[in-house]
């Protein structure tokens, strides 16, 4: 069971370790992080470093995962990334994305026609690649899944080793990372956060990270 | 605000990586992962290194995070981590653990006579250390704070994200990770999930990880 776990420059440590975590409980798991050129790649955040393989020794995945991260629209336009997912995923059992990573999924022509998501600060982005964008947590549509923001990929990839190995064996899972999640609030989506918080953080996003990419792509048509 | 965060080799990476990503966006954070001895450093999965700076750079960390491991057992004498978690402890904030990360948090006297958790395999081993195990997903006692299995770390961090900067930062972070927990099942800890999953997971982690410490102490005492 080969599984790619795509990341680069500015990835988020989270996207890409969460279902990491997961996936390397599948039976005869073979997880390993690729990179467009290989070697050690920074997350977005300071002292996070992964070591990766070059997507050129990776081929035929069984499964692809592609992490967000704060630099996601600087690689939708990489050709080398995004024609080693189109390749990957006609043989993949299932390409995924955690985050902004959907972005890439979209740009590489994948989610074209179908439902997807992503982060929501990058939700409405999906409609430049004519997809359908909606707010759930994992959206499974043909042999792609996608999920939302940063945490997601746990409950995404415990839901891929459930489409792989069944129930029991996803519950294992769940229960050898004693997944029972508590979070001291109930504040981790748009809907569910307090109103001020929610527009405190979109303007922390906006600051940081930038225009959306449909924000991008409409301010050139202008 | 410097986060260190301990690893040793056959860590888990989601109990350090839970924590980091939630940690780095305290204000004014400074987050790395600490090490005996510093360098790469492999987790208990393979493909997983993290970089890592030297235990004696960081001498006195804010914030202490104690990731667990398959292999946490095997440093629970090892002098130069006990010492220096004794020494970073007595001006940190908050020292805290992940997973069997208590252990060795127990190992250095850090939980006599209160109460704690760890990963369910081996919460029963804190009561070598004097400690109280309890059965819940974060504990607070004094400036410690233990919490469950792998995924847990996550909702501790946030936790003491609250703890440091209150309600509505927490929640800030909670949004920004989209932390909106949805697992396929509700089989998270030993009282949630079905009996026949919960032998069979208890069966593996026998197989591959031996008897906890608690059961090595009362062999060593027959």
């Amino acid at each position: 069971m080969q599984i790619a776990l795509l990341i680069y420059p500015g990835f988020t440590s989270l996207d890409a370790v969460g279902p990491f975590e997961v996936l390397s409980r599948l039976p005869a798991a073979d997880a390993r992080f690729v990179s467009a050129g290989g070697g050690p790649i920074e997350a977005d955040q300071p002292n996070f470093v992964l070591p990766s393989v070059p997507l050129s020794e990776v081929t035929r995945p069984d499964l692809v995962v592609v992490a967000g991260g704060s630099t996601t629209q600087q690689y939708l336009e990489n050709e080398t990334i995004l024609d080693w997912l189109r390749t990957a995923h006609e043989s993949a059992r299932w390409t995924t994305s955690v985050c902004t990573g959907s972005l890439l999924l979209g740009a590489a022509g994948l989610l074209t026609g179908g439902r997807a998501t992503s982060h929501w600060c990058e939700l409405e982005s999906l409609r430049v690649f004519g997809a359908e964008p909606v707010s759930e947590r994992v959206v499974v549509h043909d042999r792609v899944i996608t999920s939302a923001g940063v945490s997601s990929g746990i409950d995404m990839a415990l839901r891929l080793v459930d489409l792989l190995e069944g129930a029991e064996y996803a519950q294992g899972v769940q229960l050898a990372i004693e997944y029972d999640p508590q979070p001291p609030y109930d504040a981790g989506s748009m809907a569910k956060a307090p109103q001020a918080v929610a527009e405190m953080v979109r303007g922390v996003f906006k600051e940081h990270y930038g225009p959306s990419w449909a924000e991008v792509q409409s301010a050139k048509t202008d």
